[in-house]
């Protein structure tokens, strides 16, 4: 590998861990535990991976990777705060499309090159781009690992532990 | 740029931003406030922070960048759970601590080449690297910024609104 390879492979990893992560705790998850609030009062992590799938779902046209899947979500876990619109699907069909969009962008991901990932992502301008040239694609990518361990520190403290000890890796 | 060094400043931008996100919310508040746990029975505000602090000051050492500035801080913050030691120091020095630490690695940060981000890190052996070597400086940056968003996450649970929408940027 490139140094530049290498350098845009390091971040496309980090992407993987941090999901792989989060399906380890929400994968053995019923339903019913779906259901439940992150703390009282709070989103519940059947929104949290709503919200993270509808996210993810708008990266392909974000980063010219193709059509989205799942705009169906967008109203109950994306447009507006929890519970304020009934469930579209129940919280097994979530986490399928969660794992489908996934599955499709990780895909599309291992295509580009090095100077792809620095290309301009679809919401930046021409002329922001030439200004700022750190709005990039893999910028995105970093965005969105870190939007997904924002909510997976949220979604561990669901756990019945008195403590959720951090994950310090 | 070379490529090269867009790709490591995207990274570094990432870190940045992060840190400046989870900063905004945390300043402005009073010892007091640092006192509150982000759900009934979870972390105290002041342990997260001394809690992130501790894991980058052995950053230091893991990226081969200088010695620790606050090792002190491990026992309450890092190697034990919240409330099971004294709090070593008030929560506004605990920030201030934050502050230093974050302060010096950026600027030890910046002196880094791409290809220097890509030496191993003090924690993997010749060996490993030899087959891993995804398994890089860049990779502990990344992980670290992720590891920010994971408590940010749970800090700004915090608040006092009812719902705590997710920062999707």
């Amino acid at each position: 590998m490139t140094p530049e390879e290498t350098l845009a492979s390091t971040a496309l990893n980090s992407w993987r861990l941090v999901i792989g992560r989060l399906n380890e705790y929400i994968e053995p998850l019923s339903d019913e535990q779906l259901q439940q609030e992150v703390a009282p009062g709070r989103n519940r992590l059947v929104y949290l991976v709503g919200h993270l799938t509808a996210t993810h779902d708008r990266m392909f046209p974000l980063l010219a990777l193709g059509k989205r899947l799942h705009p169906e979500l967008d109203e109950a876990y994306f447009t507006n705060p929890d519970r304020t619109f009934p469930d579209p699907i129940p919280p097994s069909a979530v986490k399928q499309a969660w794992n489908e969009v996934n599955s499709k962008l990780s895909a599309a991901f291992e295509g580009l090159t090095p100077k792809e990932w620095l290309q301009k992502h679809s919401a930046v301008t021409d002329e922001e781009f030439a200004k700022e040239p750190l709005r990039n694609r893999l910028a995105v990518l970093m965005s969105r690992t870190n939007h997904i361990s924002f909510h997976a520190g949220q979604a561990i403290l669901s756990r019945a532990s008195t403590q959720a000890h951090p994950v310090s890796r």
